[in-house]
């Protein structure tokens, strides 16, 4: 469940009027980006990412989604994006990885449909109240208006358990576990933010039911490691696992966890997937029974998880790796791991030698494919090399492979990491090993880079007064909690607009820097925290403190 | 495109009431069967089917589907189904076969919003006033009216092509090939049948842009042929190819080719998929414009193709196959392919006789795995071999692998072919390669019974006396045509309510029986008709045949 929503008109007019404006300048910039001056003589004023990561970085953010060619602005209804074939292929490694994963714990697929009656929507009364500010109403088919208006579904709870209900007759039924992968509506007033935040996104969406709390507890932790293995396997973003207090958790839910990431270059912290257990509020309201095995007649309601993982994790990737050239891709999920360039083809060559030399790059690009490298090779007549090195560092290909008449003279192939711009030369009868190896150290080396400066911006906090310049420093901070909703109002409350007056927010504006939310309380927790004694840290509460709890600014 | 709407408020109304009826007849049904008696006493009393694929197809094919548990009927709001996981597997089977297809002709993958504005939809004419009666439009968000309505996409076109325009500016940038895997919303008034006419269904939508009209049609063909693949390949269900009509093509294209259907136990005939040319009529209204390569200066409009396969094959292929026990699946496409069943488990034998007998069974299943046959066992207790027998019949699982102590002292597996029902046996020592034999020759003869009956209702007519008393033999006809589209309202109006009062409609009411349309003008044409000479065969047209045209009664 996202935070407490500003609805009020006049901030969505804002927000509407701020993603014009973001759009029309990004489209301006990708208008001028996309027109290479083919000839060869202009082919090196290309331009690239036009601000500074450091600088600007929710401009930055913008341009890189969308001269990468990830998304495209919906420029028709605003709030919502289009997801380009760069964006779809990592979508679909992710979509292949996590259901294998799934696969071995037995969920089956399945698929309901997008609408939702008001009806099933009412059954559970934190989760209507959860969404319903969100809902997309569909009141009218052809010019006819709809007896009953239904919703688009902004998460399937209510679409499905009506049929959990009438499927799940005996303990012998359970587990039941489906997932579907889908898109799902959630009409924003707030801003909307490529893979961030956006009106209709693509997730998969888990649903199970067990017999026991154990048993959907085990599942919970199972799914949330998947979560973990997303990120961090493939998408070389670490990420801390951790539960969400009640006042972040699902609507209507038992208890979520949760995997939450950090972005550097702003210091917030940002939800990365959560896996619910959802207790038994769900199976009282739609009644889903069976009869308890060890004691005839008596029925018990069953336990059920729901879990799910959106496109969200394509942007944090993004925001973590990229830098002032562009978009930089873990290997793993790059379509395009490795681009071969031939260069040095000079104007003194004869046609014979160019040929010649042609011919041995297409050779470099079968061995290539053949070891397992996605590989492409870029023979675009009328643009340089150094057009070409741009174009490919925008898009974030990991490993350029370089070709020219000195480099076979040596029988080398030259490289440079997208990572690091370390260069260096492989002999070209070690190519596929070697290309392959630096692919590993490129993903090994950006979770690493990625993992340190975690680390060092999560910082354990027991003086209150530490707390907001920790903020101001690009940290999260890790203090000892109640735990209590109330308390964490206040906490954000005394954190906001604080010292840094014109902080940069994800939007581009300028506005106060917003107050610290709990982000989880990590699995991990530190030392030092002595139930019954420890206090609360913020100054204002009188409670005890029960855990750790990690707080940031976040999106 | 669909034949025209019965938007009425009375068929709508009608519509509704039919199919909660039939929803809650079958939901009864399967209450019934799904609820087996454990214990091993009164197992063998299962409910199945209850009505006859001859006597009663239409209540026949709602059993079918709701007890093989591919679909749940949604009562929540009516119109929509639940597809059930095993109606995902083949999905995923006929996507990842046909995702395999497209990307050896270079299409991506692509992910528009589900929204369309009504500004983009009323670019194109024909295409607006095709599918503006079946809009759902989203008029609230929370309790705020939009400000302008948007309407769920019921195809992409619309929602599409203003992106085409800004991304393809040099004849360098085509083609451009995208594909979606998404569902779309077309909110029929018609009555809804799982699979073949729902309110929401999923498919593939592709879009590709050409620079000229020769690349485009070779793609339409390319494309179709694959659709072909799916009937054929693996839903072992025929098809004809051909050109749709004028009067039956896409609203807003330029052309239609169609892969067409047959369901022996109606006659009817059924459209499978369609892959248009949609010339340049979109790209004009859209803006869609490249430089002409071979003169520099002269902008042209790109020639475009739209592409879609939907759920819809999983219908055709359970109506054509499918026989009074239940569903029977052709082995590609089956999630099970073959169920291993202990059989002969008398109350004589010792509990370590049945230990050694289960052991080898549970051998048999790990040589079956192994060899790449994709099985299941079943060793569920409190149930007879005859029950599971009829359970995994209804459910179309293509082979039954039966083992019991006679098999065992005779080395041999007992096997009972699904669609055919012949029994037989297999040397244990030759399991595997016998066991996939035969599962290609089950996929060999489903096809091979599927043609012969459309080959042979399949009848060419030169004299419109014979044409509705084919029909009623459940013929489609291929007959001589001038192909205007007031000649076809005529012949529909003309074969309307001739002799069979009460035939049987795919909603099970008792109605007229219905005229007949054009179903496509088949690519491989009969001998026979001569040009300037053949007269069109609507005895109340006076048009010159300009090619045979096959019409039949349809869905």
């Amino acid at each position: 469940m996202e935070e407490a929503k500003e609805t009020s008109k006049s901030a969505l007019k804002k927000a509407e009027k701020q993603a014009k404006m973001a759009t029309a300048k990004a489209n301006k910039a990708a208008k001028q980006t996309s027109l290479p001056v083919v000839g060869g003589k202009k082919a090196d004023d290309i331009i690239g990412i036009t601000v500074s990561k450091t600088e600007n970085f929710s401009q930055w953010y913008q341009e890189v989604v969308l001269k990468a060619e990830l998304i495209e602005y919906y420029t028709e209804i605003s709030g919502f994006f289009i997801m380009r074939p760069a964006t779809m292929h990592i979508w679909n490694v992710i979509r292949k990885w996590f259901q294998e994963k799934i696969e071995t714990l037995g969920v089956e697929e399945t698929n309901f449909p997008m609408f939702l009656s008001s009806k099933s929507l009412e059954k559970e009364k934190d989760h209507v109240e959860g969404f319903a500010p969100e809902l997309a109403w569909v009141t009218k088919a052809g010019d006819k208006d709809l007896e009953v208006p239904v919703a688009v579904r902004p998460t399937s709870e209510a679409v499905m358990y009506p049929y959990y209900s009438k499927w799940i007759r005996s303990h012998r039924d359970l587990p039941l576990r489906l997932n579907q992968w889908n898109s799902v509506v959630r009409w924003e007033a707030k801003q909307t933010t490529p893979f961030l935040r956006a009106r209709e996104f693509l997730w998969q969406e888990g649903h199970t039911a067990h017999l026991t709390e154990a048993l959907a507890g085990e599942e919970v932790l199972q799914i949330l490691e998947f979560y973990a293995g997303v990120y961090e396997e493939l998408l070389a973003v670490p990420v801390v696992r951790g539960r969400k207090t009640e006042a972040e958790k699902f609507a209507g839910g038992y208890y979520t966890t949760t995997v939450e990431g950090y972005i550097p270059s702003n210091g917030r912290g940002i939800q990365g997937a959560t896996s619910h257990c959802l207790g038994q509020n769900f199976s009282k309201m739609f009644d889903i029974t069976v009869e308890d095995p060890s004691d005839r007649g008596k029925h018990i309601n069953v336990w059920q998880n729901s879990w799910g993982l959106s496109t969200r994790v394509i942007g944090v990737m993004v925001m973590i790796h990229g830098d002032d050239k562009g978009l930089v891709l873990p290997p793993r999920i790059a379509k395009i791991q490795a681009i071969l360039i031939p260069v040095g083809l000079t104007a003194k060559m004869t046609a014979e030698e160019k040929e010649n030399h042609l011919k041995q790059v297409d050779d470099l690009f079968a061995v290539l494919k053949k070891g397992g490298i996605r590989t492409d090779v870029d023979t675009r007549e009328g643009y340089t090399p150094a057009w070409k090195f741009n174009d490919w560092e925008l898009k974030g290909v990991p490993l350029r492979l370089e070709f020219g008449p000195k480099d076979a003279a040596k029988e080398v192939v030259s490289y440079a990491r997208r990572d690091t711009g370390e260069k260096g030369t492989i002999p070209i009868s070690e190519l596929t090993t070697k290309a392959a190896e630096l692919l590993e150290t490129i993903q090994k080396d950006l979770y690493n880079k990625a993992d340190a400066a975690y680390k060092a911006h999560r910082i354990q906090i027991t003086n209150w007064d530490e707390v907001v310049p920790a903020l101001d420093a690009k940290n999260v901070v890790i203090i000892p909690s109640c735990l209590v909703p109330e308390c964490e109002d206040k906490i954000k409350e005394l954190t906001k607009g604080h010292s840094d007056e014109t902080a940069d927010t994800p939007e581009g504006q300028k506005a106060p820097s917003m107050g610290m939310k709990s982000l989880c309380i990590p699995f991990e927790q530190p030392e030092g925290l002595v139930k019954g004694e420890t206090k609360c840290l913020n100054p204002e509460c009188e409670r005890l403190a029960e855990e750790w709890c990690m707080f940031g600014r976040s999106y």
